[in-house]
């Protein structure tokens, strides 16, 4: 590797900017992520799996067959792992490109902060669950700071 | 922050082929954060929800219970969501990739138009839906797109 | 476009260690692309399917009709597809950020290459399937090697 370009790779990494959204995104993927260990946890504990091969070790046949079935709480811990897909995904993506976007330090702070907030209270919301319209309101706020850094984004950067 | 480093991501910005790729992957996930819009319209039109939190305003007990239910517009724009997911993940991360490979700018602008207009087109085959291969065609051409960028990332990036 | 950015984004693809992401990243989103053309294929060969207009080939009304179905294979890759992006996902962003934030090129290329061998392993244990623990512990590998880079990243970069 040349050191020239080592060097600039560093540079991106050292802008506050840059490092703040390196921050958030891997918190926030890392929170996604979670998700996986709660669904395997509660297949385990309730007991309610979907590949015949993950029962194998209840015995055979129809001693291992009634544990595939679905269960409420593993049905609901998936929602939230798609729904954080769903919703991660465009913060992934849209939001290195507003860091890339030049836009004030304290304006991207905020940005990412009340995201990775949000989401962290949807994720919340769904799993306790609190009532409504806590789960819809935190989803919202996160949905909504996600257009804010596409306009940024689109402004800086349109080019058809 | 440094106003060296500033500059440099700047000029990131700066590159058209790059601004160009930021139009596009904006404008997708976009696209892709409206399918979200679109369920939540036809759960509330349509009544069929899947969490209980969400039909406490229906009132309580058999009463609302009626409203948990899968709906087919429902599960067709999930369905929609879901296929957006496989498709753009893929383009943003090889998408980036290939606009940091240095393409051509007119060759880079075909594949992100071709893609992004071929991912709308999806949404409308499916939503309408409009009669087969319709959704089949418009789905194989953004795929296709997609292979089109990994092979020039190849070319040009391989460091196994 | 200006020849002295357009020299910097080469240079960036230039690096070793952004080159063996691109490498990689790159062949996994190929992989979880795979995932779509073997539903379809199982689709087709087990007539099993969702959307009413995919089957009017089949001629009309309940003819059609009964291939509306769900199939055992179908909904097995359909799971280790979902399974892919849950997981591939954040291999992308915190892969990106983790090239970024200048590891050692051979301590990189050992993340990216068991991250990906585990990957293409936990596809055809899921696929095959081979009998438990072989999906678990390839899930379990790529899951901590993206914990790794994570924990990198955020060393690295942290910016609350």
């Amino acid at each position: 590797m040349r050191s020239g370009e080592m060097a600039k790779l560093t540079q991106l990494i050292d802008n506050e900017v840059f490092r703040a959204y390196a921050t958030y995104a891997t918190i926030v993927l890392l929170k996604m992520m979670l998700m996986s260990l709660i669904t395997a946890y509660f297949r385990m504990s309730r007991k309610a799996f979907v590949n015949p091969e993950d029962t194998a070790s209840f015995g055979k046949g129809e001693s291992a067959k009634k544990y595939l079935r679905t269960d409420p709480s593993v049905e609901r811990v998936r929602r939230g792992h798609l729904n954080d897909l769903e919703n991660i995904v465009p913060f992934l993506g849209i939001g290195l490109l507003y860091a890339l976007s030049g836009p004030e330090l304290s304006t991207a702070l905020l940005h990412f902060r009340i995201f990775t907030g949000a989401r962290i209270a949807h994720t919340f919301a769904y799993l306790i669950p609190l009532p409504q319209p806590a789960r819809g309101l935190s989803w919202a706020v996160a949905y909504a700071v996600t257009i804010s850094m596409a306009y940024k984004v689109l402004k800086t950067a349109l080019y058809l």
